[in-house]
């Protein structure tokens, strides 16, 4: 059975690499062995094995008949969703782990290929080695999904972890994860919350069943987060995690990407270093909890690599996956409820007059004051913080 | 489409909940709704909704061709191997929570479904509500499955939790475990550890692909860690867990159901009370966890509901399952490495005599040592062991 590969970079190659050591397996498990015909690619791989395959145009990869798979490892909606149309129109059946053009396109490739009759997959879309897609479309099928908080950006996992156990300062942490390779040159999509808004947006549309736009979902990253908040948040004995969040209220889902300070007893605290983990309640299954490598080469390859057997298995035949084009209007983010911990200027009064009724958490900072509200919604959480006044509210981070 | 329930216990009234509660969304799912036609139990249930459906006589249900699928929610090999038998050679499909059928009929069971152009199906059988079976089969295909260690029953787990949090006696917790319904009248097949046995034999069978007998495992339950024990084991930072572990080794595999000391830092450390984790590691994946409710009724249901929906969805198409009646020698267990923590009525230098270099633990016990000794084989450490003497080993659990 002959694939194709677009984009042969950390992901793309990675597959090249689980194809080949596990070759055998696979084959058995498919049928027959799995073999990349062509990787399409600006680079030519001079010297490199892989040298042979690459093309430069996708027209060759849809108009080779004996091509029928196609991974997409590209990365950004175009030249991706220009490229995934005309594979998915000619029949062949694709897979990819670009969030980006998931979350933006997917309901429509969906669409295409269930008429195209073939299949269009992306478990490596979201959570890296983590089965969740599966795990939400195929299996928790008895259940309905009332929640589901993820975290979901291992660059920021990194460095949330390593500034709550070394106590360092935001940038000094970034500089060493862009050093060691787990930080982008431009880090912007994942420490302000981009890329785990995508993938939420993605959790929450398959959930829905209907398209869940990202720029829907109130966003915040941890940039903002300093070595005094962490100090405050040793002594409530709380990790702060980035954390992408879905819950159905009503007919809709409310939905919502921040630092929050999660407390020991949650599933979620564990979660270390570059690993992602989901959280799904279901109204019959409680609480799951699927922990996993959220990215590196290897672990979403073997997401990628089992797409591609699964859609092996069924070439002549659509998986129906139900995630309309039609638009899910979010409910009102300023309806949320949480706890909220606050950094003050503002003198213990004027916060007990603002707040009601606090707990103070002495962290021993000079010059502020630290404090948790009672739980209360955002709405409510605007009036009391603008009562303190302009400027008095110095930190600012939800409890999980 | 029509079902039966054989088994109306605590599972089987779950599935009728789970069915009932979830109605719609389960026919949307499936494209019409699932009804329960019959009940199988040997009880009347009179003046219970159940009633009118209760039928005494497996015939009955095996001669209804209105009923497509069967649920099986009895427990124990017999008489649930001959009636799911008998379902299956009908064509009806079959779900089962049942893990003493699947660990012993399993690869038969599965046989004759493939004959009868029928499904089985036994995702319940493991680990309650969190969908491992499927995960390995379905999901993780471009894998090889090098380890899979589980947390799997609820039962021990809450003792286990129970007495390291409170420092309280075995007995102490078996009773209350009773009172609350967390343990059984006859609690052996839990605290024993032969159901955590039939598991990790079920798990392992569809990594390999053939038949694992559960006799073959060696198998230890944990009535004998007492108060001292989780002195020691706080002393170290570490949980005492009953984990069932199975590891890829050559051409086989190697199993052991066992309390162990897991340290802080494995992902299995933070799973307590009833929830139920396994951990799995696989040679591009790397390490994922799943983690959920491991027992009682709704979670277990729930996972025998999502069955029911995957094989409404192929009431005509086999879904093939490899696991062959053949069985798998398993690897010798004298060769498994494992450090080991003892506590000895030996001295000092007898005990470095014997195991070379320990480190001593001190956790101000009288009349004895505790150490941890390197890591060794079973073969190894059995003889290290009897060099100290009979008698002279009072405690010993093995180092995850």
């Amino acid at each position: 059975m002959k694939i194709a590969i677009m984009g042969y970079g950390t992901i793309g190659s990675g597959v090249m690499e689980v194809l080949k050591t596990n070759g055998g397996v696979i084959a058995s498990r498919v049928g027959e062995p799995i073999e990349v015909k062509k990787v399409l690619d600006l680079r030519d791989f001079e010297g490199d094995p892989v040298q042979p395959l690459v093309v430069h145009d996708y027209m060759d990869i849809v108009n080779d008949d004996e091509i029928v798979m196609v991974v997409e490892t590209m990365g950004g909606v175009e030249p991706a969703y220009t490229f995934v149309k005309a594979m998915l129109e000619k029949g062949k059946a694709v897979t990819t782990s670009n969030k980006a053009l998931v979350a933006d396109k997917g309901a429509e490739l969906l669409r295409i290929a269930a008429e195209c009759g073939t299949n269009f997959m992306f478990e490596a879309s979201v959570g890296g080695g983590i089965p969740i897609i599966r795990t939400i479309l195929a299996c928790l099928t008895g259940d309905v999904i009332e929640e589901i908080t993820g975290i979901v950006n291992g660059t920021t996992n990194y460095m949330m972890t390593k500034m709550m156990r070394e106590g360092s300062d935001f940038d000094a942490v970034l500089k060493e994860a862009q050093a060691n390779g787990y930080a982008e040159k431009d880090p912007t999509a994942d420490i302000e919350g981009l890329d785990a808004c995508r993938k939420i947006a993605i959790l929450t549309s398959i959930v829905a069943g209907a398209q869940v736009d990202y720029e829907d979902i109130p966003t915040e990253g941890i940039s903002k987060i300093t070595q005094t908040d962490i100090l405050y948040a040793n002594k409530m004995h709380r990790m702060i995690k980035l954390l992408a969040d879905s819950k159905a209220v009503g007919d809709t889902y409310s939905c919502r990407v921040a630092p929050f300070l999660v407390a020991q007893e949650h599933p979620l605290y564990a979660v270390n270093d570059v690993f992602n983990a989901v959280f799904v309640k279901g109204n019959m299954l409680g609480e799951s909890m699927y922990y996993g490598s959220g990215a590196g080469s290897l672990p979403t390859a073997s997401a990628v690599v089992g797409d591609l057997v699964r859609m092996a298995k069924h070439l002549d035949r659509v998986i129906p996956i139900e995630w309309r084009e039609e638009k899910v209007v979010l409910a009102d983010e300023k309806e949320q409820r949480y706890a909220h911990f606050i950094r003050s200027t503002a003198d213990k009064k004027a916060i007990e007059t603002a707040f009601a009724q606090v707990d103070f958490i002495d962290a021993g900072v000079e010059g502020e004051i630290g404090f948790v509200t009672p739980v209360m919604s955002e709405r409510e959480f605007d009036k009391c913080a603008a009562s303190l006044g302009e400027g008095a509210v110095v930190g600012h981070i939800r409890i999980a």
